[in-house]
């Protein structure tokens, strides 16, 4: 194994490793420094810094507290890497830790967060996923079981102090056309959780002040939830501060896309082996402005799908004008619908589209009024055939248990 | 050969044609009956019903009559098919006709519908894309050829009354909104373009007056322009009226994600080979609201991708909320711009982008307050290497011309 | 479509035609020239020359007369290709002909050729195949439907004198160490059935005295049978005189790997399209000694196998040394025998190896004294789980009529 | 992470453990038991044991002694397995370990056991390929980098005592048919460094005078060498004994289909996490002779391939009647004598087809005189192009030390 650049003591809080930022901030030092062509490996603490456990409560997932998240390993500086530059990172391997062979799917409550299908599933919900090898099974979702596709959900560079302003003052003009809005329309700067790496003292109280919340994906990469960047892609991230400034987290073992249930996908702590290299100038030669990658040739391979349409007209029979959001809701929602008929309850199958490789597509989108959104079930993951047939679904998921709740007003 | 069961004379005009129509309404009759286990082959025109032609002039695609499309081939109706059932429809096969060995991509004025980057590229452009067996290529698009995905673009069964009167009332509200924008919140029916297949007279007129046009994908399916909706699919149909009438056209030869360009995909005339059969009350056994469907095992196999990545952030910095729609946006203009760095027009790479099978995903759609969308750009169209490398990019077009241009103002 | 460069009246023998050869030899004249870059479509009976019937009858498989195949269309003369050149062709399209919507997979008897399990499986029988657009599917071998990867059997151009004085010379030997033996060895000349194409009178006689049989792959590529070689593949050919002389034939709607079934794949009259180019000097350039090819992006997509080993040991216990046959027939067997638990009859099982798309690997060619060959046998195609499960095989295929047989006693 | 049930001590020789053996018997005693359901984690040394270093020297493979190998991780003893029994393994992961994050390709001498190609590589060689995450690259093989398969090459439950019987009869019939021969035709049972795990004493030297070797594949699977069979396959293995007594070895990163270097693929030490249940009377119920399974849906997908094709002509010209063996030896070193254009040595170019996942067909098997072998070269493991061009082939790699050698006559 190549070696080991950031070691997480996991009987610690997140707060106490010098190694693990929450939010973005130029002024974060960082925390080792690698040559180009140099690969290293760094462990990572699931998303919310181990606040949830593996057991069949979802208090956990409705009490989780959001302004601390993500928590983040690195920054990591790169010798020679300056703003302009792109830095290429080769997502050589990632994996999960000995003593944490499990991770887990939440639904947010509405009052903190929610999720894609907040107004149909307002409750915080939890599953834990077993993990055997390259596959997963959960005990709160009866007959599915497939193979991850592993990927951090965030990476990216520290932004340069310009960068960070424009990040501030945009959405920060967002949220001001509706500050009151539960759930915000954005997550500003919060100083209290903020933890700022080796940034201490008046300085990171200072960088607090300001430092970017980790929950958007924005130009720099950050929380893109992609569940196709897994171990063997190459990416290439545009550098914005001297050395990069190379962080992670957020790890998944499995991800559906769109990431519908927010808590989110199957999330995990584990470790990632990565290779960074430099292309100079990168930025202008290719005209970057988001993150570009190539996809491994190691994904799981599943070919059957079952494939639901969405479109933009709401759950109320409310017309909206070529809106996606509306559509993938359509369509997921028309999965669950069909998912039931198979035994399962709804969040379950919410569940279902949340953690496992579903594909989320814009299948039309100039066709006024209506955005047609599609999304691919691969019906391989099932342990039964949910193939429609002339006798109809047979309702193979009996008498079972739905996904732990937890409600708000229990709180 | 399959038994052909609609013939079309191209020297006609689709208008003197019953089995054609240009609306969806329950009163049009079925141009012809099948039994369940019947396959069958359809001619159809192109969607334009021949407004377009094989020159280097975008003068045609400028003056489109858009209230005219789409020119449908049906409907068909199935023996004991009734509303609540599920029409099952194998695409056994789809083939361009002999007389013509080309299609059209074109971009619709701002004035005059516009696509999805009008902001961008305001004007009428049109490339003409040869079919050379199972690949195309254009001499308005130098440097790739790719093998097409060939499916109807639009597809579905005619509607009940009431799921009319639905359309119309919340399509209406919506135009309502802003009944002076140009364009169009939706597309209104109209009367004076009709085309209603065998219904004459005054039936015909007063179908016309509410028969709901042809653009926007809907429940029925209808324009969904799923690129993978290819031979060897299966799709399963709500049936709203007694005997299915089953409508199909709009053939494209290949189409990327989202139909950027809305004319649209390399459209085209063609046959369509089909079997129908019928799964009894099969809406309510599994809860169908759109069309379902299962993909074709015989796809094109690009397996290597550049995956750029657009966040609800649009071009002038201003920050909006969870806007898949402006991601996906974003998206296609940092590969347009990627694309330009190896010699392309920006019209030439929006081309490529509407026509080549590009994959658009929703990768992560619950990050306030950017969604995260993906494009997948298969590399091995190109007959260069666009990968991104250290010396940067080569300009591999030189000299081209661009795709042809029509001014709205020397209309 | 590209121009017909050959058509055929399917109503006249293939003798009567000048478009058509079944021997290979540097004498026969090009029967038509093409220059570089140009595609052009041929016409091809199917490899028996219209000897076998869509009946239920294995009478004409039992009869065939093996020494007038294979009928091959061509050859066409490319300007400026030269001996030690690679001719590059393109196969743009491959498809069926409207009259003949059907193909046959015979196995021969085993004394007029049989086949690759010729002990097991002696009798001539016939399964016919009706195509219904991408899909195959038998009334004589229930159960199973699949896409096919329709290719030519046979394609290749003409050799030099040098060259077929070789094949005689090194096929002959091998016959003269056994010359009695039934079947032979290897094919001789067969004056007697030759068709020399434009070649007539004295020249066409002495030609047919020397002219190679068409049995055998060879240098020039000819009957390799190579299941992969669909529409959309590039193959690389060694010139060996003047025009490269391209000619092909024995197409195959579907083929297993091996064409274990000899008679053979789904063999089919239809039509191929294709495109020439040169390499100068290719051959030496790249040290081709045998083709060399580029697969299809567009070829059905089957991902889930079962996979069957077989080793050199053979059915009566004899340990072979390194036989990679005897390990491919063992494997073959027990797939036959695993298939037959669920209904079917050895012959049909055997059928089915001959016509999908099965894969035969050599996975391990050094391990003394023990090849191990895996077939691998795709479950989508059956209309049913062939998966192993605990509770054993369900005998899905009930009271089916066999695959017709026809005795060679009866003859 | 799952039960360790071996645990390897590397610092000890293989003959220091009872959890390893190196021959094939009936009487081994169960290392450890488990119950159907169980899965568990098993350490393995590399299969020669550790007699192979990283270093530049091919002494190690020159002087390796091949009666010692396979070493073996095992047997595991299952709860409940009967002899007809199926047993079931799955797979699921497989990983290298941290202190050896190389593997080794060798290709023997002549004089000890030789390999595909022996006849044209007869001299000692060892390449070294470096791990990085889930590809794999040489210092020994320039330009050449690829995502491995990792897979065990060995596995299989112990033979009974009248298989072990019939194994030395027919091997030892085959044997007697030329006893002299070097290399020889089968392995022979041998005492002398014969490691029978917890069998110790006058038993254990009882059963080495007749424990089966562990060369080749044979109907319980044991050394398939099968590429494919990677983390998530599932196999079923024919019970002989109480318990099933399951064993595995001989690991490899990555192997190209005959793993013709035959030491042999990349090589490496490592661990394998598998689960393991039963099928009762399965060898009946599904007519189960060799193992079968199903493969992976996590497998790198290379789709863009070089085909090369082989006849059953050998290197002097002479016919060889229907011989896959030597057919697929033409294809191997026509794609051989294609890389050297490129700059390759030939057994650089020999090393590459020996651990790269290139595929070997049996394309055609029953025109006789000839099999057509193809073999399937993925071009997107090298850094550069290697597809034919009209301009000729670029000598890429340059100046390149060779794969080490060592002579016999040196030793």
């Amino acid at each position: 194994m190549a070696k080991k650049l950031i070691e997480i003591d996991f009987s610690q809080p997140p707060e106490a490793h010098d190694c693990i930022h929450n939010r973005w901030h130029p002024d974060i030092p960082m925390y080792a420094w690698v040559k180009p062509g140099d690969d290293f490996v760094l462990e990572c603490m699931d998303w919310t810094g181990g606040q949830i456990n593996n057991n069949n409560s979802a208090d956990d997932v409705r009490d989780v507290d959001l302004t601390k998240v993500h928590y983040l390993s690195g920054p990591i500086g790169v010798d020679g890497a300056e703003p302009g530059d792109l830095l290429v990172v080769d997502i050589l391997d990632i994996g999960t830790l000995e003593q944490f062979q499990w991770g887990f799917n939440g639904i947010f409550a509405r009052e903190n967060g929610g999720g894609f299908l907040t107004e149909h599933y307002p409750d915080a919900r939890k599953s834990i996923w077993d993990f055997n090898g390259i596959y997963t099974s959960s005990r709160h979702v009866p007959g599915v079981n497939f193979a991850g596709i592993m990927h951090p959900g965030l990476i990216g560079c520290l932004p340069s102090r310009e960068l960070l302003n424009e990040w501030n003052k945009r959405e920060g003009a967002l949220i001001a056309t509706d500050p009151e809005r539960v759930p915000p329309l954005a997550a500003p700067p919060c100083a209290g959780t903020a933890h700022m790496g080796q940034l201490k003292g008046d300085k990171a109280k200072a960088a607090a002040l300001e430092g970017a919340r980790t929950v958007p994906p924005r130009e720099h990469g950050g929380n893109c939830d992609i569940k196709d960047l897994t171990k063997g892609s190459r990416v290439f991230f545009p550098v914005y501060v001297k050395g990069a400034g190379l962080s992670m987290g957020d790890l998944h073992f499995s991800q559906g896309d769109g990431e519908i249930t927010f808590c989110g996908a199957i999330e995990m702590a584990g470790w990632i082996h990565i290779r960074v290299s430099i292309i100079k100038d990168g930025v202008a030669k290719y005209a970057v402005k988001n993150p570009i990658f190539k996809p491994s040739p190691l994904q799981p391979n599943y070919q059957n799908h079952l494939i639901f349409e969405g479109i933009s007209v709401d759950e109320s029979g409310k017309q909206h004008y070529l809106d996606a959001h509306v559509s993938y809701r359509q369509a997921c929602l028309n999965a669950i619908e069909y998912l039931k008929k198979f035994g399962y309850t709804g969040a379950q199958a919410y569940s279902i589209l949340g953690t496992a490789p579903v594909q989320g597509h814009i299948s039309g989108i100039v066709d006024i009024p209506n955005v047609c959104a599609t999304l691919f079930l691969p019906t391989e993951i099932f342990n039964f055939n949910i193939d429609p047939c002339a006798e109809g679904p047979t309702k193979y998921i009996k008498d079972n248990d739905d996904v732990p709740v937890s409600y708000w007003a229990d709180k």
